[in-house]
């Protein structure tokens, strides 16, 4: 019997991280685990069942600031162009609107400087192009 | 005439910035700016006149939100424990629970590792200690 | 049934974990997963269960190639002088000798620098010197 | 009436910020500023406007001695080889040679290993070459 | 006379480093060292001459453990791809399996997050693909 | 007969770099070596036959634009205090003033953050108030 959210076995965890990274991440989260198939199947595995079966299925922080979060972070660590793509995909999915997007990127750039802020501001601009969210407007 | 809320000359900035400042960051945030009053004025200027009077101030990011990419950035860059120490203690100034605080560093673990998740969990551990919040309720 | 090392529900892997976590961090790592008790306790949890009863207990590498490659990761983080306490004891618990492990310290020099380098060198004599194991002899 | 170099108002701070942008960056930083545009044009305004028309703007550190610093950081950080491309121009503009940029990135790697201090030369590399600077003389 | 295994002037230590790097690096090894002639010829000699020539050759450590801190210390850096390129081929070059390089890559996870052990483990991908050792079988 | 500055065997090296580490480090220079003597004398003699004796010992930069270039790259790595400290000593030391080190950690905030930042400024004030060089005046 699962007393927590985050209970099961392995199985379980996985089926529900997959329902989970479907709705935060959708296709592009997908594409990430399968491209990861025939190299690292068990780093496919524990990013679904752990990352997004365990701790994105908690409900102590909502999804949309979890995405908050995330972007902090992926911006600051620099060199995740890749997963920024899918976590800014995720932000939208999950609510956060592209004005908020670059704001946080722009809020990010006092705390880790303007290259990993332009950096993840491009990124934002390619995505915020291929869903026909350009031009964002700021005040 | 100020025509956006970032607009003003060096002085209006940093009487707008130390505003902020207070309301954000309170006691914690002004003892930085006192203590590089004798190696450092223009870094306590711009800090507050640009950082707050400038970034803060904008409406296009409510300050819980802030705080949530500024904990996932302090956390995942290191070696920032008396900068989280500032920001923790901001978190719960603008809004957000322990529990919620606790729960966005669990969440940056999966992005930035265990060992800075861990840091920043023990710098959490000190502020909720001295404002009396420990401990912290999780299910 | 578990039909692989990391299968089982949540407590079965924290269970499996706490025993790994004795064997490879010893005392250490204990005293970290009590000292979250009051603040993150599911941190702690996830230490152990994933950390330990998932990934530390995979068969595919051994405990001391796991050491060789986690000195490699805390001494290029940096700010994780407090795990490197940890994990510079594990080296030595799992067959590193002192030797090896300044040898490897030595080794990251080239790839993330002397000062990180530097910093981690220092914590491994603090290590040594507890555990009655300085000079280190070089050739 | 400014009493310092950086005071005035948001226009004139961007204004003053071009001026510098143009004389330091040339037109790689141009670029920048134009590719921010339909996304955030205020990450774009914050560039020029603080870290030019304040920051750069200051004579308390001449421009040859502010692209050392730079060169120091970009290439430390890491994921920075579009900020390295623009102030590596940068520095020729200012006047550092390129044999005084290639050894500032030689110096670097003793601090941040040879890995980030092979990415930044290549960048060095292409920048001299689109300038006809190549190859570069070093006893 | 040699009384260390790093003795000797400046030409008898690249002389030394290159037979290193050929036998760990190969090729690619080469190839960098190549691409550095027309623009820092110096940062050529002390890669050779002091990363190979001095560190490497030390029998302190194996050449397989070398390389699984370097791999960790890649992994965790970041924006190092083109190093872990070079070191992933030179893993399998001085015996680790592909099976063990993956489970470094996921071990390095916990420790410096997903995303970091993705782009690497995407490296060890293409490497892997190169060499016709696709697909790793994990249990 | 050496051809080269940094050429030489390994006790020559070492006593060039000995001379060197004395005029750009001074004392806190020599205490880090000295207390790595029982713990890793290799890493000590690589830093100062290596770093002092063959790359501070090149004359293509002049000591004060290699400790330009130091700041930069030990504010942006951040968890270097230590460093920072026997660094802002010697750019004392070779002819840095307190003025320039603070504006060039004021400059490095736009590219790291202002995080990274205050930490070097505060290990600054620090190193001037013992060398009575407070207050620091900046207009």
């Amino acid at each position: 019997m699962s007393s927590t959210p985050t209970d099961g076995g392995r199985r379980e965890r996985f089926d529900r991280g997959m329902e989970t990274l479907g709705r935060v991440d959708g296709e592009a989260g997908r594409r990430v685990i399968d491209a990861l198939g025939d190299v690292s199947p068990e780093l496919a595995h524990q990013i679904v069942a752990w990352g997004f079966g365990e701790i994105y299925s908690r409900p102590a922080l909502p999804p949309r600031d979890r995405q908050l979060v995330t972007l902090g972070i992926l911006t600051s660590l620099g060199g995740c162009e890749a997963q920024l793509d899918v976590h800014i995909n995720a932000a939208l999915n999950v609510g956060l609107t592209p004005e908020e997007i670059v704001e946080a990127l722009l809020h990010a750039a006092g705390y880790c400087g303007f290259p990993r802020a332009l950096n993840a501001t491009f990124v934002a601009k390619k995505v915020f192009g291929e869903r026909g969210l350009l031009p964002v407007r700021q005040e």
